[in-house]
């Protein structure tokens, strides 16, 4: 059965909790997880990233890819040995195992859609 | 390798060719293949449809499902057996085999980001 979220305010949705992402230090970003397996999407997730003025994602790499779309704000992207700076509309693919960070920059919020493969259980800590 | 995709115009993207959807008397809608396998994408794609003012998506139901968000203009949305309106920034989860329609309302284009798993070969005609 499909489902309507619609979106309340900039970074709000009807039945979306925001979940704070990693460590605060960087600067309050939420994430939104607005569609994924538990509504029955089997192959990928469909979230919301907010990133105030100043913050920015973790710089990481890992196995999965993302697809970004940015909704609204600046941003610097670091993608692999690149940085790129995008805007409302633009698209970045995220290929697997390559560095990517998100910074707002401009002194504006930012806030992207971010496409990428359901998540898998952590592995066990030993 | 990751990749960039600006947005040129509302219904433009840098690198991509939009592609005439379906019956032209459903009024010009147009598909743009952002992401998707040929990036390496393996679970999803990532398209971006375009509605003229009074067009419509066609009137359909099959197995894969379907995330989209209203990037611009108002849609009325056929879902199963229910009729909503949604706007920009709102989510509409289309389940699998669950009949769908999108249409632009309003006087004005409806555009809107559509992530659904990679299309499959057709089966062969006979």
């Amino acid at each position: 059965m499909g489902a309507v979220r619609r979106r309340l305010a900039e970074h709000a949705w009807e039945g979306v909790e925001p979940i704070a992402y990693h460590d605060p230090a960087l600067g309050g970003v939420e994430k939104h997880e607005l569609v994924g397996p538990p509504d029955g999407a089997q192959g990928y997730r469909v979230r919301y990233f907010h990133v105030p003025a100043g913050g920015r994602t973790a710089r990481e790499r890992h196995p999965h890819d993302h697809t970004v779309v940015i909704d609204r704000g600046r941003a610097r992207v670091t993608l692999g040995d690149a940085v790129v700076d995008v805007g409302p509309g633009d698209v970045v693919y995220v290929a697997g195992d390559e560095l990517h960070c998100f910074e707002a920059v401009g002194g504006e919020a930012l806030g992207f859609i971010c496409v990428s493969p359901p998540a898998r259980p952590r592995p066990a800590s030993r």
